[in-house]
């Protein structure tokens, strides 16, 4: 049997939920580890994952990217609301057969993850946020709408500003990244401007939702492990700082000299403790202590 | 050759600055790699660390626990200033004869160790901040005051409201800290009474300090684990944010459901993670970035 890798892992498709979910499966699967389900962030597909991430992780379980509704060569239309978004992404995960998985969000992916954990408790073991923010997350000080806005000389050069830092050493990073993320040549179709505007409608009405954010946060149970960049520009960090003071058994780890891609920036170092996270006997007679209100 | 541990190692005396210095040092020597130094905390004697993590770093390096001046069994007076109490523990370092060390601090220990990085920074490789902030930290919803105020039925107990959070789990985990922390016999003398006063002014001074904490955390060039507590009601938790975000080079890790002790609820998980980053070389290319000012 062939072990594939972010590079060869053929394009699979499942139907679930009236949409044909675009995924691609591969790792080394082991007794006892559910596999790692990834959701990506605003404007990507399954190509725009780092290979060091997927396939670091790979090592030691399954991992599973897909293409959410009406992104990518995935049928059906993308919602304008992150709750929904995160229902196809449980019907996705329910038409794997699959008993149990971690799941993995980027951004407006950590966002449906979010969903996903408070939609259906009892299909994921652990959850990772990677540069995100909570439901009334505090977009005061992000540079979102003028990133995206502007042109860039080269348009991949986007992801530059989007996900590293302007030091020197956070570009040259950067710039290896996308040279293991161009190597897959059987490439998903972009994001289309029809699909983008969706999502930034959801996204939209996400952070503008200010009720009730600790208390649906008090409702994520899972060991969860937060990582986020020293300044991110597109979700400020210190929502990532919120997520964990409000999600019962969340661990925050900030990375320096770094910006909204920051496991992208350390991609070693990230595998390194994701894998621990994932691994570690953290339930061990972990009760949740009863917390006193606070505010966000 | 015997290896001795946290429990074993003979407390050994050294003079510098007019003061002699109690101190133990242990653990496995390792070519290259520099002895890891611990400052320890209010009223804390080289008796109050956790061997889960003493010993446990110890595995890969020597450690070196020392009680600062008027400490213990150290001769001198504790000073009145943070700056001092630096000054003292690097005359400490300088006469150990070692040409580089890393160095941790807990809480005041870890404001020693930040000025130590500050006054010396060719002497320091790497550093690591536990339960800790800078100077002119908020200490708004601190409960030092009362919390060290208070009588308890057992003196021990103390330690429980100090260091941990009052989860079940996390009581539990400082019952167990205790079993580990009384094994050894030959014990220090207990901090005195005015040695504590002379600490408490020390503490009184430096978080009252507002001006210029940016510019100085930004003079701390060495690499930087910050390690914390969700809620820790001593220096309380934002502090260590504001390390990370205000220290160039620095990696913040904040551990779920627990307090001032964080790492000794999570003894294995920190010293895996503090290895990680005592030997991960990630110096490689690495470049500080001109930041824009920003207000803490």
């Amino acid at each position: 049997m062939t072990i594939h890798t972010h590079k060869t892992a053929p394009t699979q498709f499942v139907d679930a939920n009236g949409i044909r979910f675009a995924f691609r499966r591969f790792g080394y699967s082991q007794i006892g580890v559910p596999p790692l389900v990834f959701n990506q962030h605003f404007m990507g597909t399954m190509d725009h994952w780092d290979p060091a991430v997927t396939d670091g992780l790979a090592e030691g379980r399954e991992v599973i990217l897909f293409n959410n509704a009406g992104i990518g060569n995935s049928s059906g239309e993308v919602p304008t609301s992150i709750p929904q978004m995160g229902a196809n992404a449980i019907a996705f995960i329910r038409a794997l057969a699959v008993t149990q998985v971690d799941v993995l969000g980027f951004s407006i992916g950590g966002m449906v993850a979010q969903e996903i954990a408070i939609q259906t408790p009892d299909i994921i073991r652990r959850l990772i946020l990677v540069g995100t923010g909570p439901r009334g997350a505090d977009m005061a000080t992000s540079k979102f709408a003028e990133i995206f806005a502007a042109t860039y000389q080269h348009p991949e050069d986007l992801w530059l500003f989007v996900h590293f830092s302007q030091s020197a050493t956070s570009q040259a990073a950067g710039r290896e990244f996308f040279k293991r993320k161009l190597q897959r040549t059987d490439r998903d179709p972009e994001v289309t401007e029809r699909a983008a505007s969706a999502q930034r409608e959801a996204i939209g009405k996400y952070v503008s939702q200010r009720e009730g954010t600790r208390e649906l946060l008090g409702e994520i149970r899972q060991p969860t492990l937060i990582v986020q960049g020293s300044n991110d520009v597109i979700i400020p960090t210190a929502n990532s700082y919120s997520l964990q003071q409000f999600i019962p058994n969340a661990e925050l780890i900030v990375y320096p000299d770094s910006n909204h891609g920051s496991f992208y920036q350390y991609p070693e170092l990230f595998v390194s403790q994701a894998n621990q996270f994932l691994t570690w006997e953290r339930e061990k007679g972990q009760s949740f202590p009863a917390r006193a209100p606070k505010e966000l």
